[in-house]
């Protein structure tokens, strides 16, 4: 009768969860996601590694322990999930990028990370396509026809928007963090939409009417997300400014943001409109209304668990896929031939190297022309660190390329068992390699420009002067206007938009939606007093 | 070929979530939280009704509409999953409230809350599993065995410890609250193992070993939960104050702190001990050193944050169980014999009231016994409102009743059908209508006590003066001990154990594991800095 009592007690369990094994995994991996961050927080100096590399490496890692310790059976805790990526994760990501995002800066370059983002990113697709049907074709990969040539290309063309976040830093070198992240986003939308796009075309008929539509759609689907999102953002600004005002509540503000900025995400998925540009948006529109409506302590938390959110989800993700890589299944049909998926692996990313230059020159070059002063044009130098900066391939490209060609079941077909393994290879590859020289790179591009200008705090902007305490302080200097410039700066169209948008937003939103200036802080209110009283306990 | 490219645009959704259907009911789902804190906050001056009250009340509303759409074939957006409850709500709920609780006063009533909560839990359970077996066995409700009818008594002696957070206020009645919640938090424990021990009990053989065994179990799952939480919070303390002292990063902390403290959870699940005990005694343990070790920016993040977690976990359980309810399966078997159903419910929640009596008050009156000074013995008045306290059932009841009752399919047997609807009855019932009565006999109890003495401020506590600005501040007084009565308190047992805690936390733990005054606040830190120019932006 002992027996059954512990039996009773062990199947305590059974209430809680389906099975232990799951319980097992989670366990092992929230510890690893601990490890990731006291780990990449000792690393934190070093020069090399970044946080993303380390998550990598310990999910490799971690695969090749599971793989010993199962026999070889698997190496993932997880099954890799698209819903669980796309509906869990990236949100928090991107929202808390416009939460965080410089606003100024961002609608200065409004054109440029449009023309980059949309632009680029089909000619990228079409270059990447191109050589992969010239290429593949020759080569003994299995059948492949023009839409899987096609999706190769949108899959390859989408950038790692997490990446970069983790290897420029807003702080630093706040222009080409803007333009790449900014590029970024509009990309992650691009690529998604084009993928979707090329998934039910009909290949064998292509012709101008289809692009024209295709162009239409492509353009309604920019607008109404962006407008989806502003509006989400404009709505929790005038609730909280009209219900709240006066009596706060901070649980309650933090939770209506948290709430409303999920909201505006799914609400992008029911309309079929892009999430990412939707939440993007929303958290810019919150960061300038809705964050100054709330408490001193809202502002605080949000600001923090947005960032952590973040954070916490990014590291999930390469963490994941690093454990993925060794997934045993995949390359049982790869090791018969190695050296096909080496050459279909190296081939990718010279296309991925290519299909980027293609459009990050030329446009440069184009943006340029229009561009009248001196200081606000993109130098080669620049040039080469935003060509740098978005060869990444990261979970997006991932997620693609599993829905592409998973369908009809990876280990059945010999080109799509080589096609996700190659996919595997340029993340891990990009990432880490390409990942590894970013840092190095931008600082030697910056040093070899300080022997010829002097490092200047940039005047308009003073927060970033206490910044350069973590790093050298060298990288800002790669885009910041000297002081001579700030007059034609303020003659240029864009601030002449700049200049309206602000006279419209003082006359007419922030009387109605809130924002800075117009509730105080107040320090005695009740809800930081309780705080202080919190403390005291 | 315009239709095949607004079919790829509608394919879009393909890649974020399975099905349409989903993306729908987690729109509404997230606005009906919004909803919900909205009208709760509209609501907040009103005597009558609490968020848990208003959350019901929705998802009833919800039921009904969605009842009306779909033609009279579901009334729920999501179906009811224990490990959506077990793994994601109840963690931070739990977690919260040991991170916010008045620490000392926990420890202070440390004796009687175990009492309350493991002892009186089985009592409770006895009672009302006799009474069933009187009273059921003369009905015509169908075929239950002896486990069936034991398992009733585990399922309605679980308390609603979530429903008592939101009636009683921790600062208004801060005795009153700590014991009930103190209580809640332990039965809960105590309900969950007694079930498990039932449900794979022999109940044909009764003897004093196996109550022996048992009660062995039961202790020993109360030591190593409470051991794992404490040292899985001193962890992170020693963690975040050896590798982030001097160059703090918030988000991390921040990031580690959650990781942390869902890892003591998931921890105790994968040793089959009581989660629930774990990540309350965590939650105690970081509040009283981590907390201390982080940055101002984490300490106001993770207060609120949690806090925030915690009371949308608790608005999604309410609005679920409303929406539950009107679920038209569980009630076709019912609709046959309105009367027995009824029956069923009155009784069980007849015997809920005699069961709890049955413990209350005779406990109290030991502990009485054991008290030496006027003021710390629980007057009649205190006995009544923890009795009226501990009388909601909730979303733990749900989750073990569904567990018992569901197993061989609840549209089967007619015994399981009526416990089923019988359960959400009493959970309904007893959460709107004692809800609702709750806070006007608090009031009441207060104000008839008023004619007899003073309303005091405490001495000890000087945080809880600024607090009756949102109530009436009659409340706090039910437990003020007089200020004479200081010097006695001071003599008393419990106030020697926490003389030497102090002086053992002050000689040997802060040291290693910080705390309060061992990393002050430094208001010029580079965080703090960062974050006021954050605000700038």
């Amino acid at each position: 009768m002992g027996i059954e009592l512990s039996y009773a007690v062990s199947k305590l369990q059974s209430l809680s969860t389906s099975d232990h094994a799951s319980v097992v995994s989670m366990n092992l991996f929230v510890a690893l996601l601990c490890a990731c961050i006291v780990i990449g927080h000792l690393l934190e100096e070093n020069r090399w590694v970044n946080e993303s590399i380390t998550a990598l490496v310990i999910g490799v890692c971690t695969g090749i322990v599971i793989l010993l310790v199962s026999g070889g059976k698997s190496s993932h805790l997880l099954v890799f999930s698209e819903d669980l990526f796309f509906i869990y994760l990236l949100p928090p990501i991107i929202f808390n990028a416009g939460f965080q995002v410089k606003k100024k800066r961002f609608f200065e370059n409004f054109m440029t990370i449009i023309l980059f983002g949309a632009v680029g990113t089909l000619i990228s697709c079409g270059i990447i396509s191109l050589g992969v049907i010239q290429i593949f074709k020759k080569m003994d990969i299995g059948s492949l026809d023009i839409g899987d040539y096609l999706a190769i290309g949108a899959i390859f063309a989408a950038t790692d928007s997490v990446c970069t976040l983790q290897v420029l830093n807003q702080d630093e070198t706040p222009l080409l963090y803007s333009l790449v992240f900014g590029e970024g986003v509009v990309n992650d939308a691009t690529s998604v939409v084009l993928f979707n796009a090329i998934q039910s075309f009909d290949v064998t008929h292509i012709d101008p009417s289809i692009a024209l539509h295709f162009t239409g759609n492509l353009l309604y689907l920019f607008v109404t997300s962006t407008l989806l999102g502003a509006m989400t953002g404009l709505l929790s600004a005038y609730i909280i400014k009209k219900l709240y005002f006066g009596r706060h509540s901070t649980d309650r503000e933090v939770a209506l943001m948290m709430l409303m900025a999920y909201l505006s995400y799914m609400l992008a998925e029911l309309f079929y409109l892009s999430g990412i540009l939707t939440v993007f948006f929303c958290g810019i529109v919150m960061s300038h209304y809705t964050w100054h409506n709330v408490t001193e302590g809202s502002r605080v938390t949000t600001k923090h668990a947005f960032a952590t959110l973040s954070f916490v989800a990014e590291t999930f993700i390469f963490l994941y896929v690093g454990m993925d890589a060794l997934d045993i299944e995949k390359w049982r049909f790869v090791s018969d031939s190695p050296g096909t998926s080496v050459a279909v692996s190296s081939i990718l990313i010279v296309l991925i190297m290519v299909g980027r230059a293609a459009f990050v020159f030329p446009l440069s070059f184009l943006i340029n022309l229009f561009k009248k002063n001196q200081s606000e044009k993109l130098s080669l130098r620049k040039q080469v660190v935003i060509w740098w900066a978005g060869l990444m391939r990261g979970a997006v490209s991932m997620a693609l390329a599993y829905n592409q060609f998973t369908r009809l079941g990876h280990t059945q077909l010999r080109a799509n068992a080589i096609l996700i393994t190659s996919t595997i290879t340029v993340v891990l590859f990009s990432t880490v390699v390409f990942g590894l020289m970013t840092k190095p790179l931008i600082r030697f591009l910056a040093r070899s420009k300080q022997t010829t200008s002097m490092v200047m705090s940039d005047p308009s902007t003073p927060k970033s002067v206490s910044v350069p305490l973590l790093g050298e302080g060298l990288d800002s200097e790669l885009d910041i206007p000297r002081p001579g410039s700030i007059r034609a700066l303020l003659a240029t169209p864009t601030h002449t938009v700049h200049y309206y948008w602000r006279k419209f937003d003082n006359a007419f939103m922030r009387p109605v939606f809130g924002g800075r200036g117009f509730v105080p802080f107040v320090p005695g209110s009740p809800t930081e007093r309780s705080f202080i009283q919190g403390e005291g306990e």
